[in-house]
């Protein structure tokens, strides 16, 4: 690993993890959750209120950016820092995930993928080398290697392309020049815990200043997911971050936590808060319930947010009701504050080491109506 | 006039002047104009977002927040100040305008005005009374006497119209309770002089501690309104504030100064903003256009909203072009600080006694596109 990417471990509590990776644009105190910003912007919110926010990392998405406005553009504009005004470090996926969850006419071949943009039906070609060129070009302090996101069930296509994903991550490093990025390999292998293993060991063996854990909350249970987790986390070099791609909800940080995650992402609080939900510790609110009509108390009692400091729930509803977007700017500051707050405290459970009496209690204060509101929270 | 509502004339620049209107809410430093808050948001702009940009006088509409959420839950809420979490000074119009431009079934008598409302066609009735009552329910600072607003060409139906709105003002003065609420009177008369002067000379016998100038930007030419504000200015009293209700654009800010204008409201900032556009000192610009695409400048040179302050055209143009929400989040920023400085700048020129120059100097730079981005500014 070379400066100016840093992974220090400062605790450790059951399998869970405290730390700290330094980037050129700041310091990620893990565990954190990094709000999406699909577009170079986190759906909503300014910088300014995500400032406030107080996130340690901020994703956006190479797929979306390549096409709209193009990473040639972004690099024109000094960058997505610069372009999005947002200071602190970032993160880009590296496409994967979208070409084979967006994109249509996708042909896949051991060099690369053709498909047709999701937007205008045009014609592209991603490989590992143009992942890198086009991430080298948005300027993300954390870059990832480009891999081929499996449907979780399909044993000979997973194993087909967890050895593309192999050779791609070889590629990927081999093509990678800035010195003021880090990239990070990718872990694929489905449910299986054989062939997790393998691409954990594999993957491993590149030296990567981090791990990210794929191909998982695409359609596994929770059980299939926590298994993988467990499976991987051993063979995982301890010294550096491992980050669990496209997750998630409060319950998935605890749970992740649990198993070593250090790094999380997820659209869930910004989708959610489209969709006119509030998440609590203990549950989701669907705000245009009548129930809160004449409803005086702020989402939740003692949230420390800029929404739950100023208003009514009974003020919210009245917002979703008439459609107005001051509702999903309010939830979206909310969603994001919760997420960001639960990883805080897991990082202080594990820096007290009591992780495990904190998670119980955040799961006996859990109630069980998460899915009353459904809600994809798959990676745009 | 009783306190709290004191107006102290500090300046005159020709017909323009420069006054301080006193509320419980504070200070109305005029020329002033009022962003509009149609269902008790500022669209697209939280209340701190509003803060910065500092204006001295928000607007929300009777009509709308008498059906959604209802001024009886509003009062329940402690009121439009609480509801909505904003303490500076507010006004809410009477009601008739939106009665008479969005409700359908419309049945107008000498005692009131019955109609089906445009969110669910429910049937409702409104009296001077009845909008005195809502708006005592709302709570804002500054009040609006019921009035009926009319087409502007139709003589024998403005005359009509103007005796109800006469009738109807006295009934509201009988009608309102509140000391801590200024009531305005609303002068009518469409487009014809004699019809202005008559209804100027009777409301200002009432003796209300503000006038508006109602039934104006509903189709007439510029010239037209220019005549209709010429002709009340001498007959309304020097003492008392003038607000010219529904109005405007730039252009339409400086040529109600110079006409003797205190207050103004409207939609245009925020509506523009939802539309893609952003007002500057000489013209709209069309955000989607592709020459922005890779102009790294600010919407306007030396602006100093938060939005110029931080973000390119060319970042701005990408947030339209994808449908962000973020795009009109920062182009009604931008758009409302625009209004705003323009009329803090005609109170510095009144107060040095320099408006025909400053006038003459806006109009110079203004370039003739404004139409070419055609938005209804017609209240909502």
């Amino acid at each position: 690993m070379t400066e100016p990417f840093t992974f220090q471990l400062e605790a450790r509590s059951g399998r869970g993890r405290a730390g700290v990776f330094t980037t050129p644009h700041g310091n990620l105190l893990t565990p954190v959750f990094a709000p999406v910003g699909t577009l170079a912007t986190v759906k909503a919110v300014t910088p300014a209120q995500l400032s406030e926010l107080a996130p340690h990392l901020v994703l956006a998405n190479t797929y979306h950016l390549y096409l709209r406005p193009g990473d040639k553009l972004v690099a024109e504009m000094g960058g997505l820092h610069n372009f999005m005004q947002w200071h602190g470090p970032m993160l880009t996926d590296s496409g994967g995930f979208q070409v084979f969850s967006l994109a249509s006419s996708r042909k896949v071949d051991d060099d690369g993928v053709t498909f047709k943009s999701h937007t205008d039906g045009s014609l592209h070609r991603f490989t590992p080398e143009k992942a890198i060129e086009i991430q080298e070009n948005l300027g993300a302090d954390i870059i990832m290697a480009f891999d081929e996101c499996a449907t979780p069930y399909d044993r000979p296509y997973i194993e087909r392309a967890m050895q593309r994903t192999h050779a791609w991550a070889v590629r990927c490093k081999d093509a990678k020049k800035r010195p003021d990025q880090a990239l990070f390999g990718i872990v694929q292998g489905g449910i299986f815990p054989d062939l997790r293993i393998r691409s954990a060991e594999f993957i491993a063996s590149l030296d990567f200043p981090g791990y990210a854990i794929g191909g998982l909350s695409v359609g596994e249970t929770k059980e299939e997911m926590h298994l993988a987790l467990e499976t991987v986390e051993p063979v995982l070099p301890a010294d550096r971050p491992r980050y669990l791609m496209g997750v998630g909800t409060p319950e998935d940080l605890v749970n992740g936590v649990l198993r070593g995650i250090d790094i999380f992402d997820c659209v869930l609080p910004t989708r959610l808060a489209r969709h006119n939900a509030a998440i609590t510790r203990s549950e989701r609110l669907n705000m245009v319930n009548a129930v809160y009509t004449h409803d005086p108390h702020p989402i939740e009692n003692n949230c420390t947010c800029y929404t739950c400091r100023n208003f009514s729930r009974a003020y919210i509803r009245h917002l979703v009701v008439c459609k107005e977007m001051l509702a999903g700017i309010l939830l979206s500051i909310h969603n994001i504050h919760v997420l960001l707050q639960i990883t805080r405290e897991l990082r202080q459970a594990v820096l007290e080491d009591r992780l495990q009496v904190y998670a119980d209690e955040f799961f006996t204060r859990l109630r069980k109506n998460q899915d009353e509101i459904p809600v994809d929270v798959r990676p745009e």
